[in-house]
């Protein structure tokens, strides 16, 4: 057992979790600890090449990290005895698969002195597992240390869907900035981005079935992705265990589509009363009353099924207007020649040809709620409903034998609160106002209202929002974090404790600040939660 | 006359101002196009150091520059009819001196062909002059182009202080982002900068006389401004045009001086029930019943009037808690001593003492609404006050024969509208809701309510507040801009155009949108305000 020599300090009172976020599920530890000297991640036996990349990104993250945030200023230093003698990491399966059913669990035990073991079922939870042991890394003086050795954690997320929408549309997001989104995400073991890729404003994605989508879809030549950029960013996402799903959302919000193909469209950029045509503008919805519109849109979903590897495909279907198709001539001109027939039953029809066509392609279809709520269409019983609406929206799903990922404007909305953006909209504020603070984000329980087990089952997560309207990459970190930390960890960790006590914002705080300076020193601009004053004073800055 | 062989596209009608934030006071211009080679400015003269320095700067800006925003990316070549044969710069007085009555203004004169001339009364006319120069200049195909020429221009300010206020105690900001806001002050000709250099929170600022403040008080040795850093900064804002205002708030939001001088504290550190004594976390405020803080204060005031060269010096005097000094044993010691006094007679008295010794010292008091408003103390008539608490208090102020500056929190309070902050304060939202959009700050009128000219003149101008709380340097851009310079415009150009019509935020969107992206293009992280595809389509994202 070594000692250090100028370790003379007093063991300060702060659990080697301080810096854990999100909190592990299991975790027990002990009263001694181990100075850490450089690192060295060993693979026992063969454990791909995701693990195996990982394993090198971590070492020399926590070799070059030397983080000490203002939550830990004046820990003193511990005398540490036992030494960290690296970390043995294993496998059971080395498949590379990444879906909603991976298994993302992981065991380590570090001990006193000697080599840590980190033991997973799959590469995925191999992740999880060298990402908690990056942050039970502490400085301790001019050395390292991990606290409270021995640590056994035993951990596996509440949720299996954990994820951030980011839009590319409204504004353009580059690669980097999606790249360090990624980055980020993994810090906080998130593993969906939920990608808004086009919308009405543009289509920055190539398309090789429709060239002109992209040609004159894109802001610009530069404000694009290519196939090939896809591919790599959809592998750069794999190897951090973020799955990548796109929305190419249908037929709604889908102005953009019309610059290179005015045939297929309803209602193109009403002005000046857009509103009653659109959420926002410019409006523009796909002709449901065409035939062309479906093999349109099915072509569509037969490229970027190919591209996008993810079973689970995201058909949009939000903020449909029925004014649009009841004022377009064609539409007119079809219920005509087919009464008994409405803009319902035509709308329900489109529906069920495209979803169908997305099954015979061996895809879950993704969908926002009003798919389900808001048209007569029944989708299959294997849809992804993703709720925004209403929580109440949540319950209703499951209870309709759906499953759901709960995106509540009231809680998980990131982009509400900054006020009005129509240009002559002096006094307006924002439709979802207010401001969602990270503490709001936490209290949300997506399965308020569920009581029967088999339906809290159907809620497989959450995902937090950024419509772009009002944000691009000037702004992309600090809008992000560190709210979107927040649910991570109600999504991973869940609401409660071991003891079954649901966790407060107050008891969470100091860690979440420890977790914000941790990923501000890792290159994420997350935005500050206080003071630093209040983060040194744990307690001191609460409502009486 | 030099005719580019390429140059063959139609005249947009987009005029050359198109680009100028603020817009220039009055403006003549024809309809030719100047080609722009390499930018050459010719001192005219004797010119001064700050005006040589920024010759060479925006020549070098000028020169570098090659920017197309969204908002000019169809904008076709123009033909151009002329070339730009550099600028003969001259100004009538070299004196340096920056202060409330330096004249800003400058005449700025492009012919078609031939030498441009700027002309300016003092070097900080020159320097408004050159930024709206490099304003003019745009990108024409391959080459750069000066539109509509001849172009004439008169400029001056409508209001004399234009300003910004940074908090550097809640959360601390690099001398280098204090360098990076100047430098975007000066890009829309605002002229104040407002350090709110300590509060409760941290002392980051040298002292020379109680080294403890800054020992005891900074965040960390790092967190700190040294003399040498702060007279460094003095000049670089300086060569910039923008006054540095430090601001020394007494008697209240003064914990942090407890950690150097307990002995001269009242109510330190209440908790949990902090909120009776402060308006935020941590309380603390001077003891006003001890001569022994007068004496402190003054001794501050002299070191720090003798390191900021500004004659005007803040003193704070905001949300000052009488409970905190009437629980005090020292306070209520002196009361029983003297019959007849109470604490507003030891405030007032304390007032005086202090705003007549930094009058002393040659110095214009600047201080909070409450010195005048919620005290009875009466301060020296040449004291600048500034409101914030009501919209009101600035008719109010002048009705009083006081100077304003308006700071009204309900349009210029940039921190408004992120949530609550304290811990546990769950559905807790800002207390200045909502979040002051662009909209907002360019609709307010400092002279709302004010009708007699010489109360008008007292109205001094306007300074947007961002307060630390949820800030620091990850979020700093942003926060600040374009929001600030939507006022940086109606305190430099005013609210009328020529005829006298109040201009509307729909007719500026497109013009601060080109601000915008200039100043992402000079390394400013200004938020985006719209959709790209609302920038580039002016009038379609408006409300009906």
């Amino acid at each position: 057992m070594k000692i250090t020599a100028s370790a003379i300090g007093l063991l300060a009172a702060i659990p080697s979790v301080l810096g854990v976020w999100p909190i592990p599920r299991t975790l027990k530890e002990g009263s001694s600890n181990s100075e850490v000297w450089w690192v060295n991640i060993k693979p026992s036996g063969n454990v791909g090449s995701i693990v195996s990349n990982a394993i090198q990104r971590y070492q020399d993250l926590i070799n070059k990290e030397s983080f000490q945030s203002p939550v830990t200023w004046n820990v003193t230093q511990v005398k540490t005895n036992g030494s960290f003698g690296g970390v043995s990491l294993s496998v059971e399966s080395t498949d590379e698969t990444l879906n909603l059913d991976t298994d993302e669990s992981y065991t380590l035990d570090v001990p006193v002195s000697g080599e840590a073991t980190l033991k997973a079922k799959t590469p995925y939870g191999a992740l999880r597992g060298l990402e908690t042991l990056s942050q039970l890394v502490v400085t301790n003086g001019a050395s390292k240390a991990i606290r409270n050795t021995p640590i056994h954690i035993e951990d596996s997320p509440f949720f299996p869907h954990r994820g951030i929408q980011l839009d590319t549309a409204r504004n353009y997001l580059p690669i980097s900035a999606l790249k360090r989104t990624i980055d980020a995400m993994s810090y906080n073991k998130l593993n969906v981005l939920h990608w808004h890729i086009v919308d009405s404003q543009s289509w920055p994605v190539e398309s090789k079935t429709f060239p002109d989508l992209q040609k004159n879809g894109a802001y610009s030549a530069k404000e694009t992705y290519s196939h090939a950029e896809v591919r790599d960013l959809i592998q750069y996402a794999k190897g951090r265990g973020v799955r990548i799903i796109p929305e190419f959302d249908v037929p709604g919000h889908t102005y953009i589509v019309g610059k290179a193909r005015p045939d297929l469209m309803s209602c193109m950029n009403m002005q000046p009363n857009w509103d009653q045509y659109a959420a926002e503008p410019p409006s523009g919805q796909l002709n449901i009353a065409k035939p062309e519109t479906i093999e349109f849109t099915n072509k569509l979903v037969k490229e970027y099924t190919g591209l996008f590897t993810d079973n689970v495909f995201h058909l949009g279907g939000d903020e449909v207007n029925r004014k649009c198709w009841k004022e377009d001539p064609d539409v007119q001109k079809y219920l005509a020649a087919h009464p008994g027939e409405d803009v319902e039953t035509l709308l329900a029809s489109w529906y069920s040809k495209v979803h169908e066509y997305l099954g015979s392609l061996n895809r879950t279809a993704y969908t926002w709620e009003e798919t389900l709520f808001h048209s007569t269409y029944e989708p299959p019983k294997d849809t992804i409903v993703q709720t925004w609406i209403d929580e109440q929206s949540i319950p209703k799903t499951v209870s309709k034998g759906y499953r759901s990922v709960a995106s509540p404007a009231s809680y998980y909305y990131l982009d509400c609160g900054h006020g009005a953006w129509l240009s002559n909209w002096v006094a307006g504020n924002s439709w979802c106002d207010p401001f969602k603070t990270w503490m709001k984000i936490y209290s949300f329980d997506p399965l308020t209202g569920i009581t029967d087990p088999a339906q809290q089952k159907l809620v497989l997560g959450g995902e937090v929002q950024l419509w772009a309207e009002q944000s691009d990459e000037t702004v992309l970190d600090n809008r992000l974090w560190p709210r979107a930390a927040a649910m991570a960890e109600t999504t991973w960790s869940g609401k409660k404790d071991a003891t079954g006590r649901v966790r407060t914002t107050e008891e969470v705080a100091s860690r979440l600040h420890e977790q914000r300076f941790r990923m501000v020193d890792r290159g994420i601009s997350a935005g500050p939660m206080q003071p630093v004053w209040c983060v040194r004073n744990p307690g001191h800055c609460n409502l009486p």
